[in-house]
């Protein structure tokens, strides 16, 4: 069995969105599957000293334009969210509760918080938000919920953040293939060379 | 006659020379050409409170892998020349020169003075270096070197860096198709269908 294709991600990470609506098939195409790993990327950022793309000066600015312009280049409906960006680490854990539990329905839970936030502009920080996105995918809020407040799972979300950093993530989308790192979706034609005819 | 493909640039800055080689073959498919604005980035980094990638930690380390990696995925000769990065405010004004002269011949020397540097590791900060780089596009450095101490060709290249900072260039290639503006050399796919299908 291949390696899967591990995604570290922020569900406040429209790149990311933009990346995870492209992704699995891009693996599929090359017997692969995808690891969906979602850390806090402001952890990331004070490593690297570095901020949200929308509060740099002319950055910030055009990435709004960029963004815009990239989901309607792949297609991918878009709808810049306000309040933007907004606290994850619920859907992190949610999803990393799920993932233990039922594999599918923590993939199926990536896809539907990240299309609550970024094309339906609900803001999945709210837990009344969070609690319909995990109705959406047929898991029980009041089973999740509660669990999510746990040190055991708290922990678990620590870890997988250490590890990212650890691996030298400092942005999201970012993937490795067979252990080599991919930052951006605007990589994924490098990983789908890399994926098809192996280093180069 | 339609508008060039405008296209803002740092002599020191990679990811540019990686777009410098693909640009003119872009454009031309589509009945365009390349106007070259070369300025200096240290200028727009302050206005964005930015640094040169390879100074960010985690980032810079992954920007040195991405740029080999991203030269070979383009086919493009490529070597992160030591010292990295370099002033390149000669390079810049002798460009500005040639252009007012020979548009021609200030093309060739913006490719042979990347390639020196990217591809050969010549440092084309030092005069003699810019001095060989002059003489490879046929210009004579004895009147190109005096004549960029000049007042005129310094403000003509500081007017050039303002420009770009007033059109929100905040980092290199930056490029702009009939005012829309691409910000790095990963969305000359989307300056490909934009030319090719207009705005999306």
């Amino acid at each position: 069995m291949p390696n899967p294709i591990e995604f570290y991600f922020d569900f406040s990470s429209p790149y990311s969105y933009l990346a995870s609506e492209k992704i699995e098939a891009l693996a599929a195409r090359h017997g692969r599957r995808v690891q969906y790993k979602p850390i806090l990327l402001g952890a990331a950022f004070q490593v690297a000293g570095t901020r949200p793309l929308v509060d740099i000066p002319l950055k910030g600015e055009y990435s709004k334009r960029d963004l815009v312009r990239s989901a309607r280049f792949e297609g991918v409906p878009f709808a810049l969210p306000q309040p933007f960006p907004v606290a994850t680490v619920g859907a992190a854990r949610a999803h990393l509760w799920l993932s233990d539990r039922d594999p599918a329905r923590a993939q199926a839970f990536v896809h539907a918080a990240f299309r609550a936030y970024f094309a339906q502009g609900r803001n999945i920080a709210q837990s009344d938000v969070l609690e319909q996105v995990l109705r959406e995918v047929g898991a029980d809020p009041t089973e999740v919920l509660p669990a999510i407040q746990q040190p055991a799972i708290k922990e678990r979300l620590r870890a997988q953040v250490d590890e990212a950093l650890a691996r030298g993530v400092f942005g999201a989308p970012f993937m490795f293939v067979d252990g080599e790192p991919f930052w951006g979706h605007d990589r994924m034609p490098q990983v789908e060379r890399w994926l098809a005819e192996g280093p180069f």
